[in-house]
């Protein structure tokens, strides 16, 4: 019972978390970690590289044409001629093995950052301004040339890398920070801009951007508002679709549309720039972004529940909203089972004693330590004396604010150890959203893929699924659904699909929450949307781009 | 000094705002006020309403079809037939002359409630389901019969009332709350449902509507989201387009489109719903909303200051934003001219002696009393000693928190009191916010339409302009220019018009902040938007309406 005792001490203490660092470290430095590995896979199988640990060279990544033999190239597009790349020579730099570059330069572009896809582009451009991605789509749209815009190839669903020969336009050279006001906090900056170069811009005049994401370090702000990033500040600041308040974009035949207002209120005809946020480059090209953008908070604390129930999940949510309001920052849902593999991988201590079934990590962030503090302990004492929670910690300083996160942001990594992982990011309605990880358990055991009551300790080498794991951002109602297994077996993905997406089209659910369709969810968009949206966006898209030239066997059929 | 001293006094005391209510009381109850007297007009010249101090009845307010003679009926309508009203009477009830009804009975359909916009509708259906109104939709598309959707009509702009013949579709009978999640707080509701209705609703469930405007008793959340309504809790609460998370709504030609999601996390595609958010009825109906309902604060707290400059009320409200953070929930600004025409006219006791420049109402919100009051006075102590504000006070009981709020809500009546005024609801980049005002102060002077120098006492019935006033959204940069005058003068339009559209042009402000465009300001949104922008909206238009049926003479020229 001593992380009880700690709890209810910490609860009564005059100032318990006054050694608490004032300024917001947390969600900065552990981010870069969190994405790269909690979120890395859309669809996963489990690959050569999963099972090796061993990254493949660009050279041996499959071609994604290869992956998806169902999707042909399209017979209206053009090819390349050298004239085609002359033209191009005279808007803007370019690389291109028919203009002196190697196979090799060509590569990263042609290949994104998990090795999962692999493109066959000839062309790279790099436009210095927006007159010069207005002069390549429109020749581009006059030679029926595809195009493939890039900002900073951290996607997870293929959507910045071609399929076939489609021109690279990368958004790299657009990289200014136009204006900022720090009175109203809106930021004005080009496409290309790194979000980690934006926030630390932002940092000097004490505000924050309103998005974040483990990609932050090389992921573009243009990218994140084309696929409309949810990230880890959505709980707390609302989407990209409320923060953002203008956009300056190409559109496929050149046209420059300048919808880049810096206003937070604008109420003169349709919201133009809103069909481009989520977008995926398929009705133009963004060249900058406006955005209102939240004082940056100055204290950080964080506490760790056990739980015995989902339903007690969801009362520990109403309280933390309700008692800790303005300054919650994350609502984070870690499952039994979860922790459990990530304390036996890691062989670590766990914060709590004994095994829960749920575990819950609440974050505050907020403009004074004190009251944040006091409000937390508030809640803490609250949460024991309704007996909500079975058990719980608050951390007292840094690096017991980091270890908490740590059991939260270790599950991916410790959930690959026997050998792969099937991954699926959705969003599910809360009252329902755990219930698919005990559906998906209880087919795996029907399915004689898991043994009921068998840990992984207890299991055998032919015991093909390891567990069924559950994890995620409450607060959006995004879960991550995980299988953890020892190797590939075609009756695994068979017994999760169409399962899980149909599990998921009953309770109206997202297929995707956050990553987007690219081509790896393109076919699996009917499960979230019904015939007349598809029909209505296929119609949105033949209507911006009649040629079909931005980002094309992406997204959704049209 | 006492108003200092009550201030320092405040700063002081161990728990000064103990006695503050913890109930948010003032803006339910204040907000009924605000509305209908602050920003009735959007572009108004004195009328004779205004004049004779009694609304005109309906039969006697001027057409609308008069008031613009530029607009003419589109010949490609059809007229209505007794085949047509017996056909729309097997759908849903109807009010018709050619159907039993009385002339009186469709008048409060075809009039709104300032009396200045009047049409000639001879048919209003009152569809009861969705089905309803797709079968009206798709007849009226058929038969090129146009039609003007309406929920509540209390719009500002004319966008609810018909200018000739057009069908109304009210949309009073769909007003059932379909579901409310009290974990995530997602509320779904028919488009009918009165505003306040669905607030009350959820106060029993401890939630707020993430809007709030003064039409609250009887505007619908469907016209609140088709005309993107912003109200007085967009600095809190952001905009519609972050927080209605789906909405369910019929095409031009029937087609029920439902993206009705209750998701906060949905990347599947073309996020449709922005589209219909702040669209005005002219690409569909909207039938039902999702929305997304913050925790509702518990405590509301108010401060009032006398500044010395513009410069100055910026850096309060960048030191608001900073010290108080996530609680802040209102900053309005109120010019000197303002305050000293309401003391006139009313002739109460100002709230601090002595007359400045500028004055600033900072009102917080949080679910912690005692937190909210510590770092309101916190906040107020550091303005004091930083000397950005001259004077202020803190209200120490409901009732002065309502006598605060008094200051800002009493503007527009009393502006009025001198027979008419012009008003503009506009968005200004907050730098140059308020040099909007003083340009047009020393245009009136220069057109020899004011007297620099001379009070309203001080005037002759033969000045024409009273004053030039300006108070706001500062939170929003959202500013009501107010030009009060004696009497009807051309010449006062004339050096308003387009000087103002023009100045707010130059600086890629928004001629309409949030009252939308209607018939009012169709012709003026070139000013806010550019011509790529115009054109690009009117082929969505008509990619969506291709017969024009929808709320027809409004919004853009399509």
């Amino acid at each position: 019972m001593n992380s009880v005792r700690l709890l209810r001490a910490a609860a009564t203490r005059a100032r318990p978390c006054a050694a608490l660092p004032r300024r917001r470290v947390l969600l900065n430095e552990l981010a870069g970690h969190r994405y790269a590995s909690t979120e890395t896979h859309e669809r996963p199988v489990v690959t050569a590289a999963a099972a090796t640990k061993s990254a493949p060279k660009p050279k041996d990544v499959r071609l994604t044409a290869e992956s998806y033999p169902n999707i042909e190239r399209d017979s209206r597009f053009s090819t390349l001629t050298p004239a085609d790349i002359a033209h191009f020579a005279t808007i803007c730099p370019l690389v291109s093995c028919d203009h002196g570059a190697s196979e090799g330069e060509l590569e990263p572009f042609n290949t994104d950052w998990m090795r999962k896809y692999r493109g066959q582009s000839r062309l790279i451009l790099k436009p210095k301004s927006i007159h010069d991605v207005s002069a390549i789509l429109k020749y581009c749209n006059a030679r029926h040339l595809a195009v493939v815009p890039q900002g900073g190839n951290t996607g997870l669903v293929g959507g910045s890398i071609p399929i076939f020969d489609e021109i690279i336009v990368s958004l790299n050279a657009l990289a200014s920070i136009r204006s900022f006001d720090a009175v109203s906090g809106i930021l004005v900056v080009d496409a290309g801009v790194v979000l980690e170069t934006a926030d630390t811009f932002l940092a000097k005049h004490h505000h924050i951007f309103p998005l974040d994401l483990g990609a932050k370090g090389s992921c573009h702000v243009g990218g994140n508002v084309a696929t409309n990033a949810g990230g880890l500040r959505l709980l707390r600041y609302g989407s990209l679709h409320g923060t953002v308040l203008g956009v300056e974009a190409v559109l496929p035949d050149g046209t420059i549309l300048d919808d880049l207002s810096t206003l937070r209120k604008n109420n003169t005809g349709y919201d133009l720039k809103q069909l481009f946020i989520g977008s995926e480059g398929t009705l133009g090209i963004i060249t900058a972004i406006s955005i209102v953008c939240p004082p940056r908070p100055t204290a950080s604390n964080v506490a760790f529940f056990a739980l015995d129930s989902y339903a007690a999940v969801q009362t520990t949510f109403t309280k933390a909203k309700s008692q800790l309001g303005e300054i919650l920052s994350a609502f984070e849902m870690m499952d039994g089972t979860s922790q459990r593999l990530v304390a036996e991988v890691t062989g670590r201590r766990r914060p709590l004693q004994g095994e829960s079934p749920f575990y819950v990590l609440v974050e505050t962030s907020g403009s004074n330590p004190e009251h944040d503090s006091a409000k937390l302990e508030a809640f803490l004492e609250d949460l024991m004396t309704t007996e909500t929670v079975s058990d719980g910690v608050l951390a007292q300083d840094e690096t017991q604010l980091k270890g908490l996160w740590a059991w939260r942001e270790g599950i991916p990594e410790c959930l690959g150890h026997w050998g792969g992982v099937y991954k699926y990011d959705v969003s599910i309605p809360l009252p329902e959203l755990y219930q698919l990880v005990e559906d998906v358990r209880t087919r795996m055991e029907q399915s004689g893929l898991l043994t009921a009551g068998k840990t992984s300790n207890e299991q055998g080498v032919d015991d093909v699924v390891v567990d069924v794991v559950g994890y995620g951002h409450i607060g959006d109602s995004n879960l991550h659904l995980n299988v953890a297994v020892r190797k590939y077996d075609k009756r695994v993905e068979q017994a999760l699909e169409p399962f899980v997406y149909e599990w998921i089209q009953k309770r109206r659910g997202s297929i995707s929450a956050e990553h987007g369709l690219g081509v790896a969810k393109r076919d699996f968009v009917g499960y979230s949307r019904g015939e007349v949206e598809l029909r209505v966006m296929a119609g949105l898209k033949r209507h911006f781009d009649p040629n079909g030239i931005m980002n094309p066997y992406k997204y959704i059929k049209a």
